[in-house]
């Protein structure tokens, strides 16, 4: 049967359900360009408003990782996606730790957008590391040193890139059946066998309740299982920025600490939470607790960066402008809102606006209490870095309102709070 | 404030009341290309799916009216629009008619896109005959004749263009507030004080349903009314094709025979009654029906004709093939589908698939019998006229159940079916 754009989106406009065929060619001729980018927004739309089945997403992203070429490994491997946070530079400790356990990691890794952080914007603060890489040289840094961590090649799921970038400007984001097939086109794409999601729920995620993080786990999970992955989803809380530091060069470092043995505790538990179910997956018996306080994980940390031509001993980046944020009165820090965190950061030059602004390596913000612990009025509650001083009025802006101090300490949230496994 | 386009699409896609304010902005930014295509796309099935306000329909109307110039004319005037139907010549007689009744008539038309046909097209038959007028062209024939039918000049409503070519391929066509806006923008931007519309209801017109008729012809009425026009509208059937003629020149000729006193009666019909109905609100007192038998009207056509460069009296082009289909048994014609005949029309030649298409002068389709009349088993029933033979099949399977010979006459449903007015 001939499709059309046309036909395709009015069947989703009136309520209907996609058959194979309308998807596989849609997304296809999207992919050539045969179906033009505002036909494509138009269906977007009527998807957003209209869902899809299960069925539906599960086809939709088969098309999209159908539409580029498909990895596949020289080892075992694990792989880990977060839908992204303030402060969550978990990847970065993590898949030194998982290949330090003997479970190979080649994680192919986004960049920044609005109030969340990128990995490899992270990563590139360390002189002379380089995210690129071909799938040679991905292959072969898997075997040698176990973790990798990269941009994506330009072959995998182009249809899901251009996509992507129209979601973007209009408005067509934050829709459970788009994300879900977004996320695991690019996924299953990218040779994950096995794969551990975190869904990020509060204020500083995409996700901002239990019930929407939920059905988008669920779905993830589905989709994986049905593609014949080993695939689980950890929710976890994103309504306090993860650790102390939010940025670029602030993350690495503070990565390196846990790393060594030290830093936060939330980044130390929930790198250990991720590592453990990562490695649950691959069937290995390894505690990663026991391993990351052994100092291998250091150890695989150094290689890896070292293998994409990063010094990992130089001095990172520091920024040109410190303000410092004093606490307001004397008590327990009751609340520090991620998001308010998150765009202060962004906003000092961590993050970007648009997809081709460059990103400060030194900037962001750095939270010297986190809820529950005891301030003093005067003393600094946080340090805003920027190269850009005319930033901070705008960062300062975001924080109005973002923290409390209180007379007695907050109640704790779990940082896990559910596992969805396939 | 400051608007983006991701911000209005995430209004209306959550249901909300677009404000004046980002109407006004959306459509001319929309109009400057700051805002792009595929946003308006997402925005337009957006509005299709969650609808618009009386009061946002208006403003989107004004808004549209205010993207390019508006036009005035001499003297008094009155205009017509009509759906699109087929066999819809109604404006070729219905011009001169009213003029010879002493008021302008200014009808700026469009090109038939899809089975309903374009006036523009009927008239490009005539040799010599030319669509395009500068504005003062215009001006002086409604001084001199009284009649213009012409191409809209390109400063009107720049805005409805942009988007009417958009919904047309990304499937946002059929949504009452933006078919509403669109009429009317263009007609108050071509400064139309006083209006009568012809909103068609039945298989071979836009809206199916008489309730859907209705919804859009009180959105028209309202939105004129709203805007200070004098407007009313009249409800018409658009089951059958319109008089026996369905084409480019067979239309001229059909038009041609009413105003010398001749032709289909419904075509008489409906014409007088749209005249009448513009003179009333015109506030002229004369009778049509007394005007087109006094051959004035037939006169004021040859002007206008001639003052557009047409050679009124010149032989109209004549089809290299004509294919005639038999009826099939005696009885009396009880049916004869708009739709079917529309689209056989149009796939002889008569219309286009794609704006740029040409259309072939003497395709089209000639109805020898109309529901209700007496048909001889074997004796000719439909004549296929073409340039292009192969498009005969196709023509036939449109045709195929178009038509129905039973033992009795069918029950007539009134033509004009009711008057909406402001």
């Amino acid at each position: 049967m001939k499709h059309t754009a046309v036909d395709v989106i009015r069947a989703k406009r009136d309520g209907g359900v996609l058959t194979d065929d309308q998807i596989d060619w849609v997304i296809d001729a999207y992919t050539r360009g045969e179906v033009a980018d505002e036909q494509m927004s138009a269906l977007a739309m009527a998807v957003f408003l209209n869902g899809m089945t299960f069925e539906e997403t599960a086809r939709w992203t088969q098309a999209m990782i159908d539409s580029g070429e498909r990895l596949s490994w020289p080892v075992p491997t694990v792989d880990k996606h977060s839908t992204g946070g303030v402060g969550d530079k978990i990847t970065l400790p993590l898949a030194p730790l998982v290949a330090a356990c003997g479970v190979a990691v080649p994680q192919l890794s986004g960049r920044g957008l609005g109030h969340t952080g990128g990995t490899l914007d992270k990563l590139e603060s360390i002189p002379g590391w380089r995210a690129s890489l071909s799938t040679d040289e991905i292959r072969a840094q898997l075997s040698s040193v176990g973790a990798v961590i990269c941009a994506p090649t330009l072959g995998l799921a182009p249809a899901d890139r251009k996509l992507y970038a129209l979601r973007d400007v209009t408005a067509t984001v934050d829709c459970v059946p788009l994300i879900a097939s977004s996320i695991m086109s690019k996924k299953i794409a990218e040779g994950a066998e096995a794969l551990v999601l975190d869904v990020k729920v509060g204020s500083g995620a995409f996700m901002r309740s239990l019930d929407d993080a939920r059905e988008l786990a669920s779905a993830l999970v589905a989709i994986g299982s049905a593609h014949g992955q080993r695939v689980s989803a950890l929710l976890t809380d994103m309504s306090v920025p993860l650790g102390r530091a939010v940025g670029n060069a602030v993350e690495v470092a503070e990565s390196v600490e846990v790393l060594q043995g030290g830093g936060p505790a939330d980044v130390v538990e929930l790198t250990v939470a991720l590592a453990s179910e990562m490695l649950s997956l691959a069937g290995v018996a390894a505690d990663p607790a026991e391993v990351l306080a052994s100092g291998a994980a250091y150890e695989t940390w150094c290689r890896m960066i070292a293998a994409q031509g990063g010094d990992y001993s130089a001095a990172l980046p520091t920024p040109r402008h410190v303000h410092v944020v004093p606490a307001p009165r004397d008590g327990v820090l009751s609340r520090l809102d991620a998001l308010g965190v998150g765009v202060a950061a962004w906003r000092l030059g961590a993050g970007r606006a648009r997809k081709e602004d460059p990103v400060q390596a030194a900037a962001g913000v750095l939270c010297l209490a986190k809820p529950g612990d005891a301030v003093v009025a005067g003393e600094p509650l946080l340090e805003l870095h920027t190269d850009t001083p005319d930033a901070v009025e705008g960062a300062l802006a975001a924080l109005d309102g973002a923290y409390e101090v209180a007379g007695t300490a907050p109640e704790r949230s779990p940082l896990v709070i559910e596992v969805v496994r396939g």
